[in-house]
């Protein structure tokens, strides 16, 4: 089969590889339908992740049908279309009964990391019952592919973990595809206000579309100063980091209100300054994680339910054979004005 | 009337002052019968807190008797024995509806900061009906001082923050006064094991009394990895920060677990590293606060129900004459092996 394989540093390539097996009774193998790529994905490609070896074939996203199942599957049989989670969980060990299957014990993000991931044709996945979802009859599968990751992504780390609330006031800092899969799932809960920062005017003008109530072209001190104009001088209730660098984060606790929240949402590679000498006496929280997925069932009624929509996400298509074009168009986002791409297998 | 008063930068003078009065409708004038010494004096006196400008009577703790109260007043009288928080909050503006009296409008942390504090003979409360509490019939008075601040300072910002739970693990690092009241109250909640860390060998002696399970006394990584053996590896699901200066809060990110909380208790003057390559993945929470004081009438009632001794923290006993002595044997505690001091007015 065909599959995109990191080759260390700087090094991907489209190769043939042999179809994926059942290895274990919990397995599944499904044949991917659509995947796409994830800005972790050029994260390993800069050798970001150390856990990512040479030879392993990327993408912890995607959609399929049921290739073959192990003995221990009960939940899917051949046949069945299923949406792929990033994260494999096998229900079972301590972090799992918390509801913290990022950290699985045998499990957590693993696919395209420590094992073989969706972009090829095949993938096998293990801990198949806990760490597949069935496809709701008539559901939109391209649409689908946003709740791999990106949404439970912006929703669990930057709305849940931001205490996103009626009536708040939340700014999330970065309006790429992570920072807009949280403006979207913030209005669930109907906050006053949603402040969207970006340096990317295309960007901004993208989150003024999906629902944004006032966005700020701007870097540093002078934005947070707008943030502070915006709410009175107060800051805000929540800030969402959906970058990942110094800077932004620093942002936010320049525009944290006292009593709020920094949910932080960005792949840090860097420390940073915590400037607690101002935020001690503040009464404020920081949090950071690693999605869980819980709410992957939650965000699949949303959809159904036509509460959101996450196909405003996809801006580009491209097959399997195409990916390196793929890449390329994601990596090049403030030129192509990429946010998600479809990858058909 | 007799009073301490902060000169500025390392100078006070116990002076002769006029004794106040009543100047807003919602005053008291408080006679102080016990006062004490708190970190944040020191503080103050090292010229740390710019709000507290010099000519200033410090003290933010306390126990007296009414003297006379404004026409506002209707929840005491000439006579009654109160408790003094160290929070005024006047129960009206956004903050203190939402029980942050910590941030109150027109309060907050002000008493022997931004007004005129209780180590003197009398003392003028603000916003009286909401920020002092009556004394309960047959009370321990000086066992009350230590409600003033430092319990629910301990309580609030380290265990409440810190979400410890039945079966959890607690550290805390730093066992000085604040530390041990967070050791104290921590113990409501029946965690498995409360770890207590210093350099002090008689402050961890004083801990083990207190009902730590365990201490070390040790610092940097290598106190991080006895705290991690102590957990199975894992690290603690809550860590609370008691001293107020980077090591101990690095101390503190490296022993957090998966999943788990540093309560910042600590006040800090300088800024911090927070290394977020490392944490952004481990779904944990940071905690800030200026105590808010909410649980002050809980705390009264479980001193009241014998759950909790606060009198374990005071060494020390002065006359008001003899304050200089005892801001200098509270100043030498590792010589003196001070915790608390009362200051009998």
């Amino acid at each position: 089969m065909k599959a995109l394989v990191y080759n260390g540093p700087g090094k991907k390539a489209l190769e043939e590889r042999p179809k994926p097996e059942v290895k274990d009774a919990g397995d599944a193998v499904v044949r991917v339908l659509k995947t796409t790529i994830c800005g972790t994905d050029l994260h390993i490609l800069k050798g970001d992740v150390p856990t990512c070896t040479p030879g392993r074939i990327l993408g912890h996203e995607g959609v399929g049908v049921i290739d073959s199942v192990g003995a221990g599957v009960t939940a899917f049989k051949p046949g069945d279309h299923v949406l792929v989670s990033c994260i494999s969980a096998c229900g079972r060990c301590d972090y799992c009964r918390r509801g913290m299957y990022s950290h699985c014990r045998t499990g957590g993000w693993i696919l395209g990391n420590e094992i073989d991931g969706t972009q090829a044709e095949f993938v096998r996945i293990p801990h198949a019952d806990t760490s597949l979802y069935p496809i709701p009859e008539g559901a939109d599968e391209e649409a689908l592919v946003m709740l791999s990751d990106i949404l439970p992504t912006g929703f669990e780390c930057g709305v849940l973990n931001g205490k996103v609330a009626p009536g708040s006031t939340v700014a999330i800092v970065g309006s790429g595809p992570i920072g807009l899969a949280a403006l979207l799932t913030a209005q669930f809960y109907s906050p006053a206000q949603i402040i969207m920062l970006d340096l990317d005017e295309n960007r901004l003008q993208v989150a003024k579309r999906f629902g944004a109530t006032h966005t700020i072209n701007a870097s540093g001190e002078a934005a947070a100063e707008q943030v502070k104009a915006l709410t009175g001088g107060m800051g805000v209730d929540t800030a969402i980091e959906a970058v990942g660098v110094p800077a932004t984060f620093i942002t936010c606790q320049d525009i944290v209100a006292p009593g709020g929240v920094i949910a932080n949402v960005g792949v840090h590679g860097v420390k940073v300054d915590l400037h607690l000498e101002r935020l001690w006496s503040q009464n404020i929280s920081i949090t950071t994680r690693l999605v869980d997925t819980v709410t992957t069932p939650m965000l699949l009624k949303t959809v159904g339910a036509q509460r959101i929509d996450p196909k405003l996400l996809i801006t580009h298509h491209f097959k399997l054979d195409q990916i390196l074009d793929a890449y390329d168009t994601f990596g090049r986002a403030a030129e192509t004005q990429a946010l998600k791409v479809i990858i058909e297998a």
